[in-house]
């Protein structure tokens, strides 16, 4: 056998002896979790439903759309039974009691996700409508679909939020990461945001789990809702949990850049935050937050 | 029938009502409009002819470039075509006096483009030249080329902006955004860019649709040459339309983060702006803007 | 023939005109270089075995490891040979000496990169755990595996190093590249980072080629460690090589948006960088410096 | 140029020439044929309405059938009308009456095939059925399904028959040729073929246009149902259309390489045909025609 | 709805209660059957095996060929139990005892067909070398294996008939029925083949379960070793199992389009059989027998 | 290491001691030969360019066919150059000389082989004439092309045999076996065969590799032209070469299943052979050959 073969065994044996020295980032003998791509593959379907010839397959005009839906619902709804039930036996609130009742809820929960379409297409339109009126260079809503990726965003978000809602674990998140990854546009699934919501330039924006969004608020990119620094437990490690990020009332503006930031600070209705602003502290409704005027809205440094 | 199949059955039929109720967001009865994927594939094809090698299936090293030239711009031409002839049956100039018309805009526009491609090659060449000697750490132009994102933005960007010029609706549009989703770089195709631009690290950088940039401009990651807040009409809609995103002289260089807005700022020639400042009034020829001089360029806060 | 034909017929000669004319743009009679998609391969396949059942295909339950790995890692070590044999021959320190000596130096280097998985696979799990324990959010180490873009910028920078200290060309900096466009996190593969590194929210980071970074840092999205403006030479062509990018000591922590400047600037031990800040000279350990503060530590505006 | 690229364009040149010189055979600027991928495609979700779960993508266990079919039919009879209508504007009946007489049978053809399928799925089962008491080495009607060529072939002869009777030109051809690639078996779509029809071994069987064949006929490999010689013109053309290939009754047997020629041939009810045998007159009900004995049924050698 | 849509309904209803009204040619809800493709994925997998750089993807000839057989028989391994298990449900001996003894046997088997490969391999290098000997038009072994079908056709049956031994239903019968499909040689997995064994031009042959083949045997196109009529039991139907198709003793040659019938026909030593023959009884060994003597050898005509 | 893993070790181990073992079935250390995979792509490339809309892919109607046709060529040009230059450093005439007289040769070949296509399209033009006049079932030439499996046939086969004539090795052989694959007729590329060449129902069909076939001769469904016993050397092994099979004057008519043997048998002008004869020896012109008159034609039984 030739050295290199040899060496190459060697090297082999050495790393499968790590799978056992380095566990809990091998999943080979362990639990079956969800996979990426099986998710991405539901996110698919919903947006065929959602928007059906801008997304996925072109749907023929001629075709009966009802059969349409049919299929792609019965499909949705089995994907998503396989993959709830992963995540659920992996940890759910029913994990403890027995395999059945976690079935049973992953069951429930695909039904329920499904009943919900008709509502977010609702929000959906509304979205987009307000992305149309809120941006001078678009010329039409088919246009808006098309071509801006916060319509993805929100899009995954809405159907993100909830399985979120039903605490199916790590579905809704792998769901967020990956228009994340599409988009520039990292929304937790567990942020509750209103209706006619609209990201301008959609790209590297930040909007974490705690977060409350009015209605008709606007967003531009780079613009951060995040966490103060988190407390810690007595040993030092993070305590996990708890409202650590802002409130938008409705109408509230956000221009590129600024960050807001801690879970008790509220912007007040009809308030405009500057560009590159920096907010620790709440902010009175109707309220314009200049670059120069931000430092009023500095609670505590860090 | 199982209870669970009569609550899909029930369930698709609510959908299917949406799609009446909620209308101008679903195309199934809809136009014909032209489809991203398409418009991707016409992208490629461009990539393949200007940058043979680099970008599309390998080009036989002993192959007769002509042949591979004449059947890419072939197959090029007739896609453009009907993609063209897709976006202006949507709108264009010409909708409204015949569908004649219209086809005959798509084919001449689709052979303008065609023809402005040893141009775009020209520029390009010049750009990645500016990528290498701008960026102390590229050691080689084929570096650049491989491993620079800026290259697919900008390259997106000039065809885009050569669709854009002869009025073809949206083409343009998806265009840009799918350089945005594969680097980061936001420019849209209105904005009138010279010679040997280069953004360094290109990612999250906005370019708006009325900007102006001279020649030999170099940008870094973060910056938004943007639009302050929009006129509104008195019915409280947004005015369309207007030069509204600032304009760069020659030699201008942007650092990390900084924000230009409005579109009567003007850079002056030679100007250096620094890193994370917000600039909102025009900045004289040959001036180095600081982080703590930048309050002298706010004209007007929001 | 018809008019169109002709019309094609003569652009395509003018565009294989430019080939000649603005050569050093195209790679058709040029070397052969390593392709994106090849070392795309290469990633992925070192993602399988660094964390095997999360990446790639699903590995059975059932299957032995050890067949698994082995045929994996024999696979990659021939991929990685004849790429790394390409880069070399484009330019490596033997390439002037002889092509044996160039293709040796391949076939080493291609070994020593399968010896180091197993280390790798240690700091990436440390990684992991960084990573769990620093999100509050985070629920379980499979969570950040499945749904943490900064595994995957961390995993392809831990790779990537140790290629780029082999001194093998081009491979680094297309792997890192790629990771770029994936997260949104630009980790140029010649920075030095330490033990249980964690990049939280990854997006719009950039990292320069000499940052140095010790253990336990920990770092928020749209933070760069970046480069003052670059000397020149006499000949205005900008200096290449030498330390252009930052030091952050062990347990550093920086939050979003901070910009970080220099070769010079060190940024001592356990001190906390406030968001959005810009900082060009060095920081004592133990500090926290706020938005307010920052100005202290600029040493040289441009 | 190099001097192989000369001659590559002159050889070029020259096949262009000879498409208009040998016309006819070349379908670039003709007209808009059925294709055989498209045909195959409508055979295949035939095969899956037919035979659920055998050919196909496998449809979950769980699914809802209806769901299934409705959308599969639905699909099947949009493909149908559009390789229905290219096969009847290349030639049919009301060709030369209008477009829209064309296109309006097209349609109503469509309809009328997806009409047929529970008759035919009603036939199919008796073939299998016939198929799996006719071989004592055929353990399961499973077996018969997954294992046995003939019911590929007697399953698209019993769709394309439909088709045929509709006088639909080239689809029902195209269909018995692909079964015929598949399967050795060439049965004209043209012959009329009774219940519980089964072939064992079932490879090169030829069957004519205009062969009938009755109830619980038996066939075995290399048996011909065919013409005798053709009949010609004054000018020495053959002479198309008429009856030319034989009768089976019902109940008959006919052994391996059999062959059996000429449309007034007719082999009566419970005959048996001997291997081997060359039969070209009518042969009495109740008949063993041995090899020895094949001569008595010889009206007329050639 | 209009009218089509409303006949699509009625047609989807009608074919779904077809399903249960000709139920058994349906999988639906039924068992979980053995499917053709994973089986094909097998054979693949075997042919991997033991023609390595013939069949299936390249082999790198710088690879180690010990990964590459580790790797592929450990999937083969996996990929036999899942479909021994599942044809073993469907029927085999112990399916009547316990789930567990049935997949104990499918593992069982699974392991005794891999360690039959290096037996099979010997086998089949003798058949090739046959073949090069065999034929005159030959001019290499790798001739043979790249372009002769029976290649194909006899590493499948000895694959099968491996299979068959161990009473694994249905899984060596879609072997040879896709060996079959693919080179038109139908060799039932349950007839036994000697050594050297080699079938020229290899098309249109029949060989059924019960036949026996001495070592030394060739045969041409066109051959058929098969049953006489099927006795039947009092109730009509045929009467399964019994020794039904002939036995070839060593050195015997076939000659094309040769039918041999019968469990009691013994083709003795070295025996020879003319073109076109047609034998129903036993020859002696050293026979020549023409087309003229075939009636000798005709026990029972029918 | 469990027991199952253990065991499957130790049957690889054994497999690759076999390949050292039973070498030269084992293509892993070997030469380079050709593949099937790739001369099959050379054969679409062909039959894209000879058929163009017919086969391949679809032709935009408004494409310039000098562009397709060039870029076919060019690409047909070098997988010939490829594959040829493979076949011939495994066994040509030049491959004793040197590697380059080889390399030059198969470059020629490869040329020779693209100037021949306007000859092979005139010939096939006249087979495919010659199947719409000889069967009274067509209705067109277009469902000559579509549907009658002989036209791939002859194409291959009037392809195959250039190349058999250039001397190149493997190649031909390859190609005929593939076509014999997809249609069931088996034409050696050595087979000299005349112009308007018809086989009807073609299946089951073996034409050897030294026949000679005039003009206009038609055949049927599984006709065998094919060599008597082979004449063997002292050591006992087969004689290779020489013309083993018959030679068909012109307008000869060959019916279903007749054999004809032997390189010194001759059928004379306007013959006609009855089915299911068997002829090994010589037929005047203007005969036909009954299957009572067979015995006549026989000059020596075997």
């Amino acid at each position: 056998m030739p050295i290199i073969a040899k060496n190459l065994i060697k090297i082999s044996g050495e790393i499968v002896a790590t799978y056992d020295k380095y566990g809990g980032i091998n999943r080979i003998d362990g639990s079956n979790l969800p996979t990426v791509s099986n998710v991405v593959e539901i996110l698919d379907d919903f947006m065929q439903i959602l928007l059906p010839g801008y997304f996925g397959e072109r749907v023929p005009a001629r075709s009966n759309m009802l059969f349409f839906v049919q299929r792609t619902i019965d499909t949705l709804f089995l994907k998503c039974m396989d993959e709830f039930t992963r995540a659920c036996r992996f940890s759910c609130k029913f994990q403890d009691s027995s395999e059945e009742a976690c079935e049973k809820f992953a069951e429930e929960s695909a039904l329920k996700i499904a009943e919900a379409i008709p509502e977010i297409r609702q929000m959906l339109k509304m979205d987009i409508r307000a992305g149309y009126e809120g941006d001078p260079a678009a010329e039409s809503t088919e246009e808006v679909i098309l071509c801006y990726p916060f319509v993805y965003a929100i899009a995954t978000h809405r159907i993100a939020h909830e399985i979120y809602k039903m605490e199916i674990p790590l579905i809704p998140r792998i769901m967020s990461e990956w228009a994340h990854r599409r988009t520039g546009v990292d929304i937790h699934p567990g942020a509750r945001i209103g209706k006619r919501f609209f990201i301008d330039h959609a790209t590297g924006v930040v909007i974490g789990e705690t977060t409350e969004i009015g209605d008709d608020v606007k967003v531009y990119q780079g613009v951060t809702l995040g966490a103060l620094s988190f407390p810690k437990n007595p040993d030092g490690s993070i305590v996990k949990g708890g409202k650590r990020h802002p409130t938008l009332k409705d109408r509230v503006t956000i221009y590129a850049g600024a960050t807001i930031l801690g879970g008790e600070t509220i912007i007040g209705e009809d308030s405009v935050i500057g560009a590159n602003t920096w907010i620790t502290s709440s902010v009175p409704p109707k309220t314009l937050v200049t670059f120069q005027e931000q430092q009023k809205y500095r609670s505590l440094e860090r």
